[in-house]
C-alpha cells in the first residue's frame, strides 16, 4: 500500500497547477539562459549560470520522471512523439561531457531546450501538428522544384564553370547560386557577369525565375484549395448541423413525403373503390 | 434653463455639418503642417506656423469638450476607443513645453496627430478594426516564428560569433541578422562569411529560410480560412436570406407537410372506416 | 441617295474583316516602331521611318473617321471611354510639331499608341475593366498605408535628418527612403547608419516592416474575400441555375404543395360534412 | 506463331516490376552521372563514365522499343506526349558526334535526361498537367504585363539613354532593366541616378512597381477563383453526390410530390362529384 500511495502522490503533483506553472517557468528561465549565454558576462556569474543549469536538468528529469510515472505504463508513454522529445532533450543533457568537442554538443543541446517552449504550450503543439500535416502535398512539388534546380544548375555549372569558378564551380554551388539568383539577391551581378561571354544568357536567368515563381505560385494555390476542402470535409464531419446534412434531412423528409402519398392513395383508392380513373395517377 | 439651452447650442453645433467638415480641415491642416515643419523654412513663417500651431491646438481641445459635452456622460465618452485616443492627444499637446527634451516629445505628439485622419474618417476606423481583430490568429503562429528565431539566433550567436562580432556578437544582434536573411537584404554576403570557416553553414541559412516561408505560408492560408469562414458566419447571422437560411425555410416546410399529411390520412381514416389496410402507412 | 451610299459604303469597310485584320497589323508595326526608334539606326532609314510614321497616323485618323460614321451618333461614339482615348492618341498626333520641346512629347505620344494594342484586342479591354473595379476596395486601404508612411516619414525626418539628409531630408524623401525599406534595398545599409546614433532605431524599422506587411496581407485578403463574393453573385445573377436559384425553386414547390394540401384538406372536409374532429388539422 | 511469342516476352517484360523499378534505378543514375560530370573528376574514372553513358543509351534505347512494341499500334505510341518526348531524348542521344561544337549539345542533351524522371514518375505527370492547364488564363495577363514593359521601357530608353547606356541602351536592355527594378533587386540606384537629372523621375519607378504589384495581384487572385471553380466543377461532375446533385434530387421530389397531389385531387373531385366548391383549388 505504501507504494500505491507514491505513485498516488505522483499524480497528484503532476496534475497540481502550481507544479505545471513550475515547470513552465523552468523552461522559460532555460530559454532565457540560452539567450543570456550568447553575451559576455562578468566570470562570476558564469559559476552561478553552471548551477543553475544543473539545477534545470535536474529539475527537467524529475519532471520526466513524474509524468512517466503519472501516465502508468511506459510503453504508452513513448507512444506520444512530443514525450520522446522531452525524454531525449533531457536524456542527451544528462551525458557527463569532458572532451572540448562535446562541449560544443552540450551547448547545442541546451539551445534545443528551447523547444520544449512548444512541446508545453498545446496551442503550439496544435499548430506543429497542422504545419507536419501540410507537408506531403508540398513533397512533390519540392521534388519537381529540385528537378528544375538540379537541371538549371548542371547547365549553368556546364556553360559558366570558365567564366566563375566561384559561382559554377559544380552542380552543388550552382544550385546554391540558383537559390540566390531567386531570391534576387544580387542576382543582376550574376546575370550580368555571364552575359560579358554569352550575350543571350538572360533567357537562363529569366526562364528560371518565371518557372520557378509559376510553380511555387501553383502550388501555393494547390495547398490553399487543398486545404480549404480538408478543413471543410472535417467539419462537416463533426458538426452534423452544416449545409449537407440539412440537405440530407430535407432529402429524407421529400423521400418520406411521397411514400406517404402513394400509401394514402392506395388507401383512398382501396376506400373509393376500383372504379376510378387511373390515368393521372402514373407520374 | 439658460444651462439646458447651453448643451442645445453645443449639440447644434456637434451635428452641424459645417463644424465637422471644419474639424476635418483643420485635422488636414495639422497633418499638412506636420509635413511642411520637415523642409527648411524661411524663419518670418516660423513664428506663423507656431501661431498656426496653437490655433489648432485650441480648436482641437474645443472640439473634444463639445463632443464631451454633447455625448453628456462622461463614462460613456471615454468607452470608446477612439474618444480616449483623441483626448489623449489634445492632452497631451497642452502640457506646457519648455525643456528642449520635452521639445523633442511636443513635436512628436504634433505628428502623432496625423492619425486623427484615421480616428475621423469612418471607413478607416473599419478598416482598424478589422485589422485589430485579425491579430489573435496570429498571435501563437508569431510566438512559434520568435521561438524559431530564438533558437538560431543562439546556435548562431555561438558558432558564427568568432567569425563576426558585428552580426553575431550576442542573441539579439543575431536575431537582426537572421530577420536581414529572412528579407534576403545581402544575405549571401552573411552565408559566404561564414562558409570560410564552416563549408556546411549554407544548410542553416536554407534550412531557416525554408522554415520561415513554410509557416509563414501555413499561417496567411491559415488567417485567409478562418476570416473567410468568420465573415460568411457573420453574413449569415445578419442576412436571413442566406443559403442557410433557405434551406432552414424549406426544412420547415418539409415537416409542416408532413404533419399535415399525417393529419389528413387520420382524418379521412376516421371517415373512411377502421376497417382499412394499415400495412401501406408506416414509412 | 449618294451620301446615304457613302455611309454604307464606310459600314461596310468598318464590318471588313479585312480592313480590321489591316488596323491591327499597323498598331502592331507602330508598336515596333517605337521599339525600333530606342536602337542606333543609319541615317538613310530615318527619313523613311518618318514617312511611314505619317501614313501610320493618316491610317488611324482614316480608321478613327470610319468608326465614328459607322456609329451614326457623334455622343453615342464618345460615351465609350476606349473611342475617346483611340481619339485622343490620333488627335495630339495630328497637331503640327516644330519646337524642339514639342518634339519630346511627339515622340511620347507615338509611345502610348502602343496603349492601342490593349483598346484593339477585347480580351485585353476585358481585363482592364476588371482591374478597374477592383480599385476602389483598395481605396482606403491606400490611404490608410499613405498614413502610415507619411507618420513614420515624419518621425524619421525629423529624427534622422541630421545622419543622413540624403536620405530624410524632408517628409517626401523619407517616404521615397521608407518605400525603400519596404522593398528590402539595401535596408540594412539605411538601418545600421542610423543605429550609429539612436541604438534602438531597429524598433523603428522593423514596426514598419510588420505593419505594412501586415495591412498589405489583410488588404489582399479582403480583396479576395470581395472579389470572390463578387464575382459568385456575378455569376448566380447571370445564370438562373446556381444553388440559390435551385434553393428557390425547391421553396416554390414546398409552398405550393402546402398551398395544394390546404385546399385538398378543406375540400375533403366540405365533402365529409362537419361533424369530423379538427384537432389534429392545425400545425 | 514464333513472331507472337515474342511480343508476348516484350509485354511480360514491360510489366514485369523488377524491369520498371531497373528503369527507374537507370534514370536515376543518368541523373547523378550528370552531377558528378560538373565535379573534377580523375582521367581514369572519365572513361568509365563513357562506357556507363554508353550503356545507359542503349538500355534507354532497348526499354522505348520494348514500350513501344508492348503498346501494339506505333501511331496510338506517339499520340502520348511523354512517350514522343522520351523518344526524342533517347533518338537525339543516338545521333554519333564527332565535331567539338556538337559535344556540347550532346552534354545538354545527356542533361535534359534527367526530365525523364518527370516522365516516369506518374505523380509528377500529373503535376505538369495540373501546370499546363493553368497556363492559358496567364496568357492575357502576360500580354498585357509584356505591352506594359514595352511602353515603360520605351519611354526609360528615350528619356534615360543619354545617362546611363548600359541601363536604357535600347528598348531590349530597358526591359531588363524594368525587370531587375521589378525584383526590387538595387533598384534605387537605377533611379537615383536618373533622378540626378530628371529629379521627378521617381514616379516613373513607383508608378511601375505599383502597377506590376497591382496587375500580378489581380492575376493570382483570377487563377486562384478560376482554378477553384474549375476543381469544384470537375468534382461535381465525377461524383454524383455534391450539393447541387442532393438539390437536384430534392428538386425531383418535390416535383414529383407536387404532380402526385394533383392526381389525387382530380381522382378525389372525381370520386366526390362534381358539386364541390372549386374556390380553394387554383392556387
Amino acid at each position: 500500500m505504501k507504494a500505491k500511495s507514491l505513485v498516488q502522490i505522483i499524480n497528484d503533483v503532476n496534475n497540481n497547477k502550481v507544479f505545471q506553472f513550475f515547470i513552465i517557468a523552468v523552461i522559460v528561465v532555460s530559454a532565457l539562459m540560452v539567450g543570456v549565454k550568447t553575451y559576455d558576462i562578468d566570470p562570476k556569474y558564469i559559476t552561478l549560470l553552471g548551477y543553475l543549469d544543473t539545477a534545470i536538468t535536474l529539475l527537467f528529469l524529475f519532471e520526466i520522471v513524474v509524468r512517466f510515472i503519472a501516465e502508468g505504463h511506459s510503453l504508452a508513454f513513448f507512444k506520444k512523439g512530443w514525450n520522446v522529445f522531452d525524454t531525449l532533450i533531457v536524456a542527451i543533457s544528462l551525458i557527463p561531457i569532458e572532451d572540448s568537442e562535446m562541449v560544443l554538443l552540450a551547448r547545442l543541446v541546451r539551445i534545443f531546450r528551447v523547444l520544449r517552449l512548444i512541446s508545453i504550450i498545446p496551442e503550439l503543439r496544435i499548430l506543429i501538428s497542422a504545419l507536419f500535416k501540410a507537408l506531403p502535398p508540398m513533397g512533390y512539388v519540392l521534388l519537381l522544384m529540385f528537378i528544375m534546380f538540379y537541371i538549371y544548375a548542371a547547365v549553368g555549372s556546364f556553360l559558366f564553370e570558365d567564366i566563375n569558378k566561384v559561382l559554377w564551380g559544380d552542380i552543388a554551388v550552382s544550385m546554391l547560386t540558383l537559390f540566390r539568383v531567386v531570391t534576387f539577391e544580387d542576382w543582376t551581378d550574376v546575370m550580368y557577369e555571364t552575359m560579358t561571354v554569352y550575350p543571350l544568357s538572360w533567357t537562363y536567368y529569366l526562364s528560371f525565375i518565371f518557372l520557378n515563381a509559376f510553380v511555387f505560385l501553383n502550388m501555393m494555390i494547390g495547398i490553399v484549395i487543398e486545404r480549404m476542402q480538408a478543413e471543410h470535409d472535417a467539419y462537416n464531419l463533426e458538426h452534423d448541423e452544416g449545409e449537407v446534412a440539412e440537405l440530407k434531412h430535407i432529402h429524407e423528409d421529400t423521400k418520406a413525403i411521397l411514400k406517404r402519398l402513394e400509401a394514402l392513395e392506395s388507401n383512398l383508392l382501396a376506400q373509393g373503390g376500383s372504379g376510378l380513373p387511373k390515368k393521372n395517377n402514373t407520374l
